[in-house]
């Protein structure tokens, strides 16, 4: 597994950075760099030079994954190539998530769909992961019924660009945004988290309600949750449940900045929801750089070669 | 009524100086400035030296109204003196809101309350003001059934010292926070949410869940809320409500720093709720130390003041 062939395509974005970091961190050895032209020639740390993802390098890159993040544009323009190739794709745009036959996966959650593949399976959005990460053993336990959340999402789930921004901005300029395009009276954001959440849980027609925000904080995504259940769960049954679900770590508070370079979704705050019946809220927290992003990507990309080496 | 003997006590922090200047802007001329001798002795801008706030100087300082923005220990030992003197007092802690025969106000929404005091009226939460004037006229209209909020609250609300910390830090510690006391699992400023809102709408039982979220901005405090009605109520039927309320402006999509220095309440984002019946979700913003906290008082102080002048 750890000599499997891997392209990381945008590796010098915000999150192909940390997907670099991480490959090699878990002992991928066998990893080659792919950004646009601006970027290709760079040399990245471990001497890996930056190529060109040109249709015709990925078509003829002979690898055996290539871990996609760029935009949504871009990926929609070059995925195909890659899979022309021979790779199995882990893509992490929205351009493939809600597309029959293409698997969106959390490990955690819904891993076994990944095999489904037909050469692409999607990763989800980067706050779709933790909250499907605590959806999923709370369905399982008593049976999701509604769900609302608003979010605390840190400027780096924008681009590394909005990174460099924040950090030359004065203090007295930080200001919440709603940076997304917009779906109807939603931002895409909000409608993402719905139907991504509906997929990986199998769950088509569970009312969501989302709000999405942008916060002035460099990295890690937070979100506020109410969830409505079908049968009783008291916080003390949900810490217990949660406690026990993979990546999922219980705190008091969770931060992004206790987030960020965990690998685990910070789960705290569980508490009746005092307005309504079976009821929960929660509180939760995750680097969406890693877990929200390049983390479960690779988790993936490790779940179909751990299948290849088993065949 | 411009001639009114007015004191305001806490002058020197981050609501006292927003106190100050409104009562300068809005034409009040006899205004006397008290602080902790720490501050006692300071020219304030238009000459006027703060003295210090003891028992003894706010019982002998023959003056009509007391806006009183200081802590909540501080209140409760000075303010009985106030009272004693004579003076009307408005607080803005959290001392005495929730005491039976203290009025708990909000001018646009239960004004005509401020009337009933027995020398002390008492100013909302930061959060809770705005998030009446919406759910004020929303109730009038249709009913409220349930109300779950999530707030996005900037550091100003924890004090001038807060405001300096979050200038002084780097960007990359910039953090969430939920900086207040805890009462059993809930933060003190999501049980006042709930037990303000409910006293000031004269609901004792209305459901409500907040949760409560300090975010690295310096001014303005915003709100994701969802709203359950009892009749149903389109976005539109709630956009022509909201928009005829006092103090509300509708904009798509309001933010802290839109609502700083602005005495307004902006509404936007009204929807309806994807998870349940009779729902709507919008989001609000507020200048946490304006309408929020300081001009919330002086119109309290004024309807007063028009009163007995009208006597």
């Amino acid at each position: 597994m750890p000599d499997a062939r891997i392209a990381v395509v945008g590796a010098t974005g915000a999150v192909g950075a940390v997907t670099m970091r991480l490959l090699r961190e878990r002992g991928h050895e066998n990893v080659r760099a792919f950004a646009s032209a601006r970027s290709a020639g760079r040399t990245l740390e471990g001497g890996i030079v930056v190529e060109e993802a040109t249709p015709k390098a990925l078509a003829s890159a002979g690898v055996d994954l290539a871990l996609f993040s760029v935009g949504t544009s871009a990926s929609r323009e070059l995925v195909p190539h890659a899979v022309r190739g021979g790779a199995v794709v882990v893509d992490k745009s929205s351009a493939y998530r809600l597309e029959p036959g293409v698997p969106l996966v959390v490990p955690e959650v819904n891993g076994e769909r990944a095999r489904e593949h037909d050469g692409i399976v999607a990763n989800p959005n980067c706050c779709t992961i933790p909250l499907t990460c605590v959806l999923g053993p709370l369905h399982e336990a008593a049976g999701l019924k509604r769900v609302r959340v608003s979010t605390y999402q840190s400027v780096s789930g924008a681009g590394a660009w909005r990174m460099e921004q924040l950090r030359a901005e004065p203090p007295a300029e930080h200001d919440l945004a709603m940076d997304w395009s917009w779906d109807g009276d939603e931002t895409d954001e909000e409608s993402k988290l719905r139907s991504e959440t509906r997929k990986i849980l199998e769950l088509p027609e569970l009312p969501i309600s989302a709000t999405t925000v942008r916060v002035p904080v460099l990295v890690g995504h937070a979100e506020a949750v109410w969830i409505e259940l079908e049968e009783p769960l008291s916080p003390e049954q949900a810490s217990a449940v949660l406690g026990a679900a993979p990546s999922v770590r219980l705190v008091d508070v969770p931060t992004p900045g206790a987030a960020a370079k965990t690998d685990d979704v910070l789960v705290g705050r569980i508490r009746p929801d005092r307005a309504g019946e079976n009821g929960l809220v929660l509180f939760l927290a995750c680097d969406n750089l890693n877990k929200g992003a390049a983390l479960n990507a690779i988790q993936i990309a490790e779940l179909l070669l751990g299948d290849r080496v088993a065949a």
